[in-house]
Formats: structure tokens, C-alpha cells, sequence
């Protein structure tokens, strides 16, 4: 039960990396709207490796086929089924590594949960899981768009170095997705740097929320705070979320902190557009910490499954830095919890959820 | 459907600030676990107002009474209902406030979601809703006590000052439950300062888990670190979570970061005992920004129903720092998730989920 | 997890038959509607014992505390918890019976399930456990009759007695609730005749959605049949369900089963207003099958706990016949699938549902 | 989210009759259990259309692929994805229909709940929608095998025709799959006239859980008769259900109705094997009203979109009696309930669950 998110827009993903293919079932997308399959392809093309200098060389056209749900270009309300197949799978690279679990990687972990695990590539804890989260956050967005609700995202940390600003046009234009242009220079000789230096390096990613009205979100367990740290942290490599100023806050005075409202527009925005659990009408603002990929050149030393150690080094085809390829799946995952939440309103109060 | 978290182990909270009273159902803890009323007494007493000269001097007895579920001092596997009475409620201290929006407080989310809400103090949204939550949470850990695991927790920063050691056991000695003596006389120093200036001051709660194994979590999206970031962000007042390193990550390298097994033993713990979502057998080590309560004696701009605006001072019965009575909320919702976890590896896999 | 029902209307009830009280929780309610504590009241009266010569003569009053979620008598939004004391609970009526597994009753099956249980009264399994039910029911007719839908049912088959017209005004006029007056005098016959053979009797009880729109239920697994069945199955003592004409469809064929619409109305209601799972705009008809209540006075073989057998002769204040008692349980149960079949639609198509 | 069935073993299917495919995810597979494909395709052989002289000569491979979830034949405990094309789609033949809302068909309330629909053979209504089901219980089933659980059904009636003893060999070597070899000569005869008069016939379909421990089910609200009851009514076409006896216990008294436990073992069985929700160790018996079809040769008054209505006769490859096609799919559903209920008695007690 632990592939799927969401209560009323629900998404439930499937696939190992080298099996063969990687797909989702998204039910819940409301009826009659138009699905763009272009709209689709193009937010998996950005989250696709091979696409630039800086990510994996593994070549995945990630060709999206639509198995149901959809007739005549528009949604029927039933579940669609989204699938891709997997080419580029090599799996006879990964015979080496049969009985060897790998450091950072989940292998020790899955062989002790579930006492079997395809150890081809991470298997199901590949980041081509996370195809069928983008595949499905378009559907959401798509949704999301017939209430003027957008999301955008990018690189805003790579190692040490910061983005300063938020230029999000900006963030489409360079390598590393990075709404700062100067930075994001900086950004791509710090991540050729630890290609370089066979190793990789870790960031961190923000997106947010456009246009949501006031009112998403419910309280007490299903804080909107709660809904998106769930769905980001449920994304491979991510170790912290924050939330508007997050951390910042904890060395903060209130006065420092509280929101104030006036003539109906909130002056700042520390809280991320979250008050309560609930979306106050700013904009949702969510960074999450991405450590550095587990796959790195240099030795390392790694435990066998008969008890022992083997010193291994992971070869070719990887990300000296996911962040750029994080991005649109953190986009797409805020989408989902988006939609989760405008349906919900939809439930609660009817009308058209604003 | 909002106030319930949880698959197997699920709590479901009611009540409002001041209403008749506040609760909570716990349905799936497992039959035949003796019951101790009072270490559940404990636990709420560590949450109560009025417990010290640092937290607010609302006045509640916070008396637990069990309703269901235990028979003969031990659980039936049925729902097991708690309730708490209101009884220090000042409802008319609030009735000045019917028709303002407090700055930082969720009158106005409310207001904007529900078209409707009870005004004093906060609701549904006043921290006196976790009550049910450390009342679930001591039935959690007397369920987890079976199988030996346990958990700690303490404030580790308190506006700038920071614990730099983890002492667990002194954590218990202190006014604010820092596990670093030194850093909680400072700690101190600087709620008070706060307080003086009709001020709050935010921080950092950490909660670990000892003793799990190796195996609890299910990926894909219900990773340990995604429920574990869901139960913290529904919090009030927590707007960032980190496992392990957390965003100190995204300033490393792999090379830095990557936890190495040798022996059945994790040299490091970088990643907080959790790998691919999944518990590797270290320590569960999570980390939750505190926001500076939003109550504060300085007088604020505060928006009406009509649409102008307010000064407002708040007065007298509360916190200028809530992160010592957030760690036992803290550690509830922690041992919420484990319990969970626990039954649904018990599932998958039979045994005793070891 | 087992004691809650609905999707997004989401009750859970608690409480053993001579704990302390029992109880439930609505969450999802949708806010800002008017809540009659006295129509709720009601409800429970019709469910209540001791109400007339064909029920049980336990004396409760069954009085109920609304203890959240309602603030000046209007819904919050918020979960509304709502709690019975026991009252008339006599433990000591039951002492007998601690390792005897009566006949018909779930005692073994509880022993068996949980290694633990409480014997008095049937604990958890008793009727007692419907009260929550009810006033949740309750809840849920207030937020229909905003859409102007309404419930009804009776009593239409005790024994070999049958109903053979639904004149539901009248159900409300008769001891047992039958809408067939010939009919009900016969039932009363029936049943007074079983109560004098120290036995009971069993019956088909009838309810009715009226002013249902054309388009709530979601197929494929939350058919509204299905959710109607799992909700009938869930009252103690129910074990048949048939929508529409039922197993009468069984021997029939397809030109005399088909409903034909004709001008936006159906001619006929074979499907019992439902047809792939969603409403047609027809009245929604489900028919339970009661078995005759477990507790008789004749002497039965009863198997005790060390395995052997013992004669019993249950005790005095059982019902003879539980359909008329079962008919505001399965009112309520009914309501509240539809209220949640509402928001649903309300998710899905946003305005009000219809 | 109305496609799912299941908590711990959960499964969600998708597609549409005439789309590009149909296939399921089963999330909540224990692992390391060995898949048999072969066993999977046998069992969609037995639901697939064309297989005799009396099933609809629609022709379909019905060849399943299995995409993710096993590997090297054993399950991972990973989401298991199963995908059949489909193949003689034939669209054109309903293109006529698309202004069309067939009688007996659920093509008005999908109408009038989405607002848009693909017209094609009943689109998501289809009983094509069934195959991921089938192919979710051959899982289900291998599940159960590893403790001893298995799963036997059949034709019980036909028109007027029933069975009257039940021999399970005897059901794999008719076309009815009738467990009497004397009614199913006669079964058949019904089904083949009802064919010639252009017509389609009802009947009943029992299914029987064989090995199932005593202790599955979880009351209050998941009662395996409610889960059992939600499954059967799910399945196109069934429109009643009942436990045991069912509707007959209605018609007599307790002391002909409860079920004797003596040495362990129950002399009886009116109550289907499930008492208070949970099975009590013997069989457990179900039994499903399955409606005639709906699509007949002879002429019927159809409504149309426009609001008039029009006389249609529906084409060939239909199947004048579906119960034989019913029947695996309501073992597939026994077994997905069974191993659910199997999966939460081990998540409460721990053990094997037995």
C-alpha cells in the first residue's frame, strides 16, 4: 500500500528501474478536461537523464504511452494508466553488485525489509520511479491550470553556493534550473568539480505554489505543511523541507514572524503561504534538502551480503548532482498535493474550491 | 477527514480550545498490551500549561479519562476513546477577538476555509488539540515497548543558542528539555529575555528512536522519512523537518555523506537511520523547526472581519517559547509512526516485524 | 482501523457495551450547518431499548454530549465527537459467563481474533456500538436535507410475514415499523409468539433514499451498491443485502430487467436506483436481511473455554426480534454513505454536488 | 480513488473496454512469494469471452504481462502491475451508440455523473474491467496457498433452475460451472433458450473460502461480511449478497439459526463461517444475485441525448448469461478480501496470522 499519495486525486506508481517499464494509475483527475500527451512528454523530458552535460549519460527516450482514462483528447474521470517502457536497461552491469549493498543506496535496507530485492540499479528505489510522479504531476497541473494555479521551481543551493534571487524565468534557461544566472554559473563549475573529483555533491531545491486561493488544506493531520513534507520527502535523496522560512524561524522573535494581513494581501510571507494547515492566498513556498547521489567514482567500502566488505567503485552512468533533475519531480509532487487539496475543498464547500 | 493519522496505528483527534473538551481515538493498538493510566498522565503532564515559570499559566488539570477499548487494565484491540475535560476555558477572554484575524495564527485560514469558526483561542487550531496526540502516543509506546524501542528528545536550539551535545538523560532535568546543560541555562536566559520584551523566541526540537530495526518504513511514498515529515509538519507551529543531516547535506559531497556499513553496523548516521525510506537499525534522528509562538504581548496590526484593521496586544496565558512542551508532542507523533510502521512490517512479513 | 466508515464523510465509532460510554466521530462534516441536538436525540430514541413491549427492557436513556465540532449550534468543519454514557450497565450480569462462548454471538470469534475480550454483554459486538452510528446518521441526514434528500424505512418481513405495500408514513405509526398496517399487526403476532417460545425471530428491514440526484456513487470499487452493502453488513445480525430487486433478478430475464428511461425518468426500478454502481435519479432501495437475535431463552450447548460445553439459558432483557430497532440503525448507515457519495460527487464536479 | 479495493492488499484497476488496454496494480503483495504467469493466465482463460458455445464469441487473447513487482519469478514486495491489450476492439460497432444510453446499462449515470464518456461497449463499465481484478486474485490466491487457503465457486442458479448439492470438482467440467451435473444440464438448457429469444437469463453464483483460520476480519465497520458484501456488489451486474443462510435466516427463529460450537468445531453453519465480523473457522460462504444482462437482440426503447428516445437492438457478441464469467471473478474477489483480512490479522497479532 506504500505506492500510492493522495486521498482524492491518488497516485499510485509501479516499475523497477531494469524490469520492464515504469509507470502510474491516477485516479481521481476530475472529467472533461483536456489532456495536452505533448504537455506530458515535455515535463518527463526535463526530468530525463542524458539531457544536458551534467546529468547521467543513460539514454532513455522515456516515451509516455496513455493506457486509459482518456478519450478523444479528454479526461473521463476514470483512472488513467500511464506507462513507459525501460530500453536503456543494462542490467549485466549491475551482476557485480548481486551480493554487494552499496553505501547511501537502499539495498541493505530493502534486502532487510522485504528479505529479497532486485538489485539491478536500486530497483524499486531507482529514481526512474519517479517518472510516473512527473507523468502524473502534468495530469495535475493540467487540472490545477482551469483554476489558474501554477507552479514553478529551481536549483537554489548547489554545495555552497546560494541563489541570491528568484528569477524563475530564469530557472528554464540554465543547466541547473537556478533562478539566479550568476549563480547558477557557479552552480554548474561546483558540480563539474565533483564530477571531476570522481565524487558528487548535494543542493537544494524550491518550488512554489501560484494563485492558490486562501482556504486549501485541511486541518489537523492533513496540514497542507504536512501534505507537501510528505510528498517531497517521499522523493529519493530529499532529507529536510521547509516551509516559507522554515529553519530561518527557529532563530526568529515573533514579532519577527508573525504574517500581517492587511486590505486582504498579507505584507511578508514567513509561513510560506501556510497558516494553520491552511493556504492563506500567498504564495506556497517549500525548499527541500537534496543530499549528494550515493553513486560516486571513488572507492568506497561496501558490505557483502555474506558479512564481509568489498571495495567498490560505481561506474559511468550517473548524476554528479540530482538537483536539476529533482526539480521537475518536485514540482509535479507539489502539483499532486495541490490537487489533492483543491479537490477536497471542492468536497468540503462545494462550488468551484476558491 | 483530516484529524486522523495512521494506516494500522490510527489516531483521530476532536475538540476545540474551549469547547466541552478534547480527545482522541486510537484504533489498531494491538489487544492484550497492559495499559498504565498514569504513564499516560505523564505524558500529558509534560505537556501542560502552567508547568513551569517558562510555559503559559493556563490552568489545566488535563485529566485523561479512558472511555473504551481497555478492559481489566488491558487493551481489547479495540478503539480505545480518551477525553479530556476543558476546564480552565475563559471563553469571554475572547470575545473582544471574534472579529479579528491575530496576526500568525490561523483565525483568518480558518475563517477563509470553513466560512465559519469558534474564535476563542484558536479553535480548532489551538495547541491543546495535541493533547490527544501524547495521549495516543503513550498508548504507542507502551506498544513499542514490546518490541524494545524506545524514544528520546529534547530542544536543541532555542533562538541562537544551540545544544552541542546529546545528553538524553539531562534533557528530563531542565526547564526546557535540552539534552545540553550548559546550553539550557542559556536557553533559559533567552526565553526569559523574550519574554521581558512581550516577545517570543522560536527553536528546534530533536526526537530520536532507539532500538528499531532494521526493515520498519514502506517505500515508495509512505518512506519513514515522509510519514516521520508529515506527523512533525502537523505540528502547530513546525514549519521545517530534517532526518539525520538533513539540510546540512546539501553542503556536502557523496563522498562525505554516504553512511558505511561494516559489521551489521553503520559507522555513520548521516541519513538519521533511514535508507531508501527504510530503517537500517541505527537511530531515528529527526529535527523540527519551531516557529516563535505567534502570541505576543507587543502590540501588533491586526485585520478585522470587515475588512480594516487593528492594534492588538495579546494578553497573559501564554508561551514565549513553545519548544519545550512541543518535544513531548514531538516524541508522540514519533512513536505514532513507528507503531505504525511496526504493524505494517508485521504484516508484510509476518513474525514478530523484527 | 476497522471501526471507521466513509471516505469523506468518515465515522468512527468506539466503546464496549458496559464500559464507561459509547461513542463517535464525524470528521468531514461540512461546516455551517444548523445541528438539532433534539433531532439527534430522536434518532437514538428509535434505536434506544426499553421503548416498547417488543424490545429489550434494558433502561438507558442513552442521552448524548456533542463534545466538539459545534459552535453555537452550528457545524465547525471540524470533527464533531459525540458521546452515551452506559448507564443500566450490570456486569455483574455477566460474570457467569466469562469463559462461555454463547451460541450465535461473536464471543468465540472475538477470543479467537484479539486472545482477549470483554465478556460482558458482547463488548464490542453488542447493539450497543450502533448508537454511534446513529448520531452520526443524524449528522449526515442534516447535511443531505441541504440538498433536499431524505431516508425512510421499516420493517417488511418478520418471519414468514410480509409487507406488501410501503406506505412509509405508516412505519412510523407501529410498534415494529412496518409500512404495511395488515402486516404489522401480524408481525407483532410474530414476534410476541417467539418471545413466548423464549425464542426469536428474524425479518428483512427496507430503506429508502428519496430526492437522490442522478450521478453520486464512484465505480468501479466504491460502487454506491457496494458501499451500500458494505454499510448493511456492517450492522451486527445483517447478512444478506440486495439492491432493487435482488436475488428476484436472479430468475428473471434481461427484457423484463431492464430499467427504460423515457424523458429523464426511469419507468421502472429494478436496479433499486443505481446502475454501474452511480444513482439514476430513481429511489435508492436496499433490502438487510436480519437473523433472528442470538440471545434466546431456550436452553442451549454453549462451549467454555477449556474446551468443553455447558447448558445456558440467557437471561431476560434481550429483544425477540431486533428488525424494528435495526431499521434507524440501517436509516443512519444509509445516510451515511450517501453524504459521503455527495462530497464525493462535489470533489469531482465541483458546485453542489447535483 | 473509486477503483481501489483493499487496504493492506490493495488493489486498483484501469482501463476501458475499447482502449488501449486493461490491467491492475496489486500494492501490498507480501514478498518472496513464487509467481506462477501460467496460473494467471489460466485464471483469465476462465473469465475470458469466447471460451464456449454459451459465453459471448468476442475474441480475446487476454494475454497478460506482468510489468513490474516480480523478479527472477519471485515477488519483490514492490506494486505489481499487469497489463492485458485490448485486442478485437471493434469501435465502430457503437458508433451508432454514442447518442444512445442503452436500458439496463449504466450508460445514463455515467452520462450524467462525468458529464462526457467513452460510449464504446460501456467504456470503464465494461465487464473488461474485471480482468485486472481476475488477474489480482491469481496473486490473492498464491498468497493464501502459502497458508493453506484456497477458494472454490460456481453456478448455484439460473432462471428458475438451481442447484442442489454442491460438488466443487464437479464446477471445472460444465460450461455453467455448476457444482450439481444434473442441474447444469438444465442450467444450460435455460441459458441456451433465453439465447434464441433474443433474450439474456439472471442467476447465482456461490463462492467458498476453504482453510480460512478462525480469527480473520476486523469489526466494527470492516466486518468480513461487509468486506466480502462490498467486494461481490462491486462486480458488474450482481445486485445482492448474501452470508451463510443469508436471506433465508429471516424467515425463522434464533434456535434454528445459531451456530453450535462443540469441540472446537461448529455442528453448523447457517452463518457462512463469520460471526461478529470475524471467521470463525469453518467455511466461508457467499453467495451473489447476478442480474440478466443487460444487452439483448430484442427491441428495446432506448433514451437518447437529445432527450427522445429511439428502438434499438443490440448486436451479437454479448452473453445471453453471465454467470459462468461471474464466477472467477467472484473467487478473485473472495481471495483479495481473504488475503487482505490475512495480511491485517498478522499486522495485529503478529505470527503467520493464523
Amino acid at each position: 500500500m506504500s505506492s500510492t499519495f493522495g486521498t482524492l486525486f491518488r497516485v499510485t506508481t509501479f516499475g523497477e528501474s531494469h524490469g520492464p517499464g515504469v509507470g502510474v494509475v491516477v485516479d481521481g483527475m476530475p472529467p472533461g478536461i483536456t489532456v495536452d500527451p505533448g504537455a506530458i512528454q515535455r515535463e518527463l523530458d526535463r526530468r530525463r537523464p542524458g539531457q544536458s552535460a551534467i546529468t547521467s549519460p543513460r539514454r532513455e527516450a522515456d516515451q509516455v504511452e496513455i493506457l486509459s482514462g482518456v478519450f478523444e483528447g479528454v479526461t473521463l474521470g476514470t483512472p488513467i494508466a500511464m506507462l513507459v517502457r525501460n530500453r536503456d536497461a543494462r542490467p549485466e552491469d549491475y551482476e557485480a553488485l548481486r551480493d554487494v549493498f552499496r553505501p547511501g543506496h537502499a539495498d541493505y535496507a530493502y534486502q532487510r525489509k522485504y528479505g529479497v530485492r532486485d538489485h539491478r540499479g536500486g530497483g524499486r528505489a531507482s529514481g526512474r520511479e519517479t517518472i510516473g510522479r512527473v507523468a502524473a504531476g502534468a495530469l495535475a497541473r493540467a487540472a490545477l491550470a482551469t483554476v489558474h494555479v501554477a507552479i514553478v521551481g529551481g536549483t537554489v543551493q548547489v554545495g555552497e553556493v546560494r541563489a541570491l534571487c528568484r528569477d524563475w524565468d530564469e530557472a528554464g534557461k540554465n543547466l541547473v534550473r537556478c533562478p539566479d544566472t550568476d549563480a547558477a554559473a557557479a552552480m554548474v563549475r561546483a558540480i563539474e568539480a565533483a564530477r571531476e573529483a570522481k565524487d558528487s555533491v548535494g543542493g537544494v531545491v524550491e518550488v512554489v505554489g501560484c494563485g492558490v486561493p486562501a482556504g486549501w488544506g485541511d486541518p489537523v493531520m492533513d496540514k497542507l505543511d504536512a501534505r507537501l513534507g510528505a510528498a517531497m520527502l517521499s522523493i529519493p535523496a530529499v532529507k529536510g523541507v521547509e516551509i516559507g522560512d522554515g529553519f530561518g524561524l527557529a532563530a526568529r522573535r515573533g514579532s519577527e514572524s508573525n504574517d500581517v494581513l492587511e486590505q486582504g494581501r498579507f505584507r511578508t510571507n514567513f509561513g510560506g503561504g501556510i497558516s494553520g494547515g491552511i493556504s492563506t492566498g500567498a504564495e506556497i513556498v517549500v525548499r527541500l534538502a537534496v543530499r549528494p547521489a550515493s553513486s560516486i567514482g571513488l572507492p568506497q567500502t561496501a558490505a557483502t551480503s555474506d558479512g564481509g566488505t568489498r571495495t567498490i567503485t560505481v561506474g559511468g552512468r550517473h548524476d554528479p548532482c540530482i538537483c536539476p533533475r529533482v526539480v521537475p519531480v518536485a514540482e509535479a509532487m507539489m502539483a499532486i498535493v495541490l490537487a489533492d487539496a483543491w479537490l477536497r475543498q471542492r468536497a468540503l464547500r462545494g462550488g468551484d474550491g476558491r
